[in-house]
């Protein structure tokens, strides 16, 4: 029976990575319908994305690549299933919002099993759409007792990627090492430019023409992880700070719902500090 | 000897595409610096462009190629050397001059071996550059008699590509037919709006609120060729069509060079009305 | 009590329009938090928008104008209030839902009325927002008949604005004529590219490097009102028709809540088939 | 006789200043073509463009002005004069190459006087243009006795404006405070990301998806005086630093260019570390 799989490849440049997986697509006679590779400069180092079509067992392709390349080969065969996604917000709901629309269109790859926020207010929002939604506060609560309260709650749930809509706390190296690799973030700003607090209250400071932001994997240095996606707008002096933070709000939702889309769609391979996007 | 070259590849589709040429750059021992293919879904056609190092001969690459292919392929194999360029203009100065800046510095892989134009008044700013300036008039001739002399002057140049930097004379079948692909244009609107005469003004009738230029290659159809790039940029209320004429220059040089920077380093491939830009 | 307006002002051009104008408000003793004008060249006809605050009535600010200005001036002096809007749609939801959850986050000076729509499925997303839908199907009815229930339906309600969020019938006169300068829709496509049906399908058989989406007043010639706000995204030959609907959506629904949050905001003038806005 | 002038204003806001500057032009029987006000809301700071038409003399209409309003209040009266200006640059051709396009083609109001190099291989672009071009080497001298002959050679001038179209040394404190207000820079980044040297070399390591430029005055602090125009475009996994750099060019001469127009039409006004931009 006919079906289709993402072929993920990444592993240090040698000659005939091409060749030696295209071979075994031909072999097992598999249709290509889209295939990117990339090879990057400074490290050599291989990406490769291929979505293949044709009668195979992924598990076969993968043992078959597998026998085929060097065993310092990166080998992921991903049949296009939904992935189960975690949202945490806190209390704006524009980027949550822009994602449950979507979600509920059947426009993303991703069944949302739970909403989990520090503050109550997007509660009824959230089940409107009949997705669970968890309140656990953080008041009077030290960051680390706040997190192992989510920590225990995340722990209910199997799930590929953490999405931070808008979620206003500070990540402990503690957490972030819990879920690396699966935690996305939306930074309302043009990154690097304004990292930390309040990115539009510093750029009305600063007196910028544009203002953007930025969809990341977190990882321990706040604001600091690999890059999947940013965009921007034009602002001018006629914008206060709470404006911009208006007109940010707009970016910031399709940014990061675009960000979300190449991840579940297995576009982007981390390397590094950056990534490589397909 | 080590060197380099573009492998450029279109057919239509089949298995094992890749698998082959792949196949011949590894027996040749060749390193892929980078590697690009595209299947067109609705005619199932393919396209690859490949830039190979190594030490070959480019019709030994050609060679080894053809015989592992199928006959219906077509395969160049191009070294990254300077091309051969005419440019047509017409009394504007900022299309041609961002080419000759470039050009100048080293920018551009072309040789402009002359720039030919129905009016004279660019004559000094093209000679600075120690560019040979041709003024072909059109005054008192008729559309055809005034071809009859640019065909003349043209047949006297050897070149791979005939660039019209805001060149306002429309050509006729007959000329475009004896450059099949090889003449590229700008257009000063956002194809396919405000096709013919003064977009600018019809743009500034109907109230737009971005204006945009269009590179294009020229078929027989006037304004209707295979768009190789885009761009454009916000107008309001407060633009007369002279306005929005002089902010859309920035935009038609800049898309016009950028097309010509792809069209140089062989990235497009046309494809019936359409490009694949890789 | 201290109080805010906003005054919207248009005629033919004279002398001294703005020395009148701020006469009076220096004599009302009112602030003025913000103040722009235009003259248009062509027709050389004034406008002008100012939020004044003091401690005034409306009423007797309007009149004191009135008083200061020639008969053939326009004046309106609008309170900050918020305005009544009814959304027509059909099936798609990304347009509407990014109105709905703006408005559930206090976001739009609206409120929304009702959601009328040809199709059923958008009923329970609406309704999750505790606003009233009403489905008035075409199935087996001719655009007349649909067009007098749509008609009867409106006639129930008081509002400023109807917004047209993807709703694809096409309006006919006898229904603008009866809604005039009041119809806002999204029309998914750059206009005055791509106008009609599918304009996606279009623009792939075009090949076009950009597409985007255009907010505009609905009057008799389809697609051909005047403007409000437009906007524009990449695409490349990798998009196939549907890829190209599905990324222009985030354009069409950015474009469109823009365009409202301008009309709720007495920003846009109207002025033959173009607008200005402030 | 007919003539225009712009009116420059600005001072701390206070009721009725659009009245009084308003009443003169009444008076004096000027037509407004153009009118802009805003008001700084944190410092509560007014500005004021108009350009303005009729049968007046400058110095009578400033006079006018003068005796309406307050001491405070900063008054200029500009005839749309050419202004004379210098550039400063070193090796790269791209932003001084755009001006002297732009010059030659009458589209600045502009005088260019001398451009002044670090570098000797602008010389040739420069003459063409038959503009004065002036060596000024660096090699061997310290920062302090380099733009002591800078400065010497600069003396020689009267310039309203000094452009640093990729002028690749820093100014010290002393040079900058001699002609405060007067310079303009390009800096080849969205400030405030990448501050100082190398920002292409910056982006790259951060893997940022998009890069930008930035033009502004010259201040004491580094890449920090008052944004005038900033622009962007998008980068992707492929592209090294070197490609950024190139890619940024295109940013850099447009957005340098588009604030050069900008102080030449008077339309900047500079107020602590931002500017307004009408």
């Amino acid at each position: 029976m006919e079906q289709r799989a993402r072929v993920l490849i990444d592993c240090p440049d040698t000659k005939g990575l091409v060749y030696k997986v295209s071979k075994v697509f031909f072999e097992l006679n598999l249709n290509i319908d889209s295939n990117q590779e990339f090879v990057e400069p400074e490290h050599r180092h291989f990406f490769m994305r291929s979505v293949v079509r044709g009668d195979f067992e992924p598990n076969q392709l993968e043992h078959s690549l597998k026998k085929e390349l060097d065993s310092s080969v990166n080998i992921k065969v991903v049949p296009p299933a939904k992935k189960n996604i975690i949202i945490l917000a806190t209390k704006e709901s524009h980027a949550l919002g822009d994602i449950l629309i979507r979600h509920q269109a059947g426009e993303l790859d991703a069944n949302i099993i739970a909403v989990i926020a520090n503050r109550e207010n997007l509660k009824e929002l959230v089940e409107q759409f009949n997705i669970p939604f968890y309140h656990i506060s953080a008041d009077n609560l030290s960051r680390e007792e706040h997190e192992d309260l989510m920590l225990e709650k995340l722990s209910e749930f199997k799930f590929d990627y953490m999405i931070l809509a808008k979620y206003m706390r500070i990540l402990t190296p503690k957490f972030v090492s819990k879920y690396k690799g699966k935690i996305i973030n939306i930074h309302h700003s043009f990154l690097p430019a304004f990292i930390g607090a309040n990115p539009y209250k510093q750029a009305y400071e600063r007196g910028v023409k544009i203002i953007g932001a930025t969809a990341h994997y977190v990882t321990d240095d706040l604001d600091e992880g690999p890059i999947i996606a940013q965009d921007v707008i034009s602002v001018n002096h006629r914008f206060n700070w709470r404006d911009m933070q208006k007109a940010g709000r707009d970016v910031e939702k399709i940014v990061l719902s675009r960000a979300l889309k190449l991840v579940l769609e297995d576009r982007v391979f981390v390397h590094g500090n950056k990534t490589v996007v397909f």
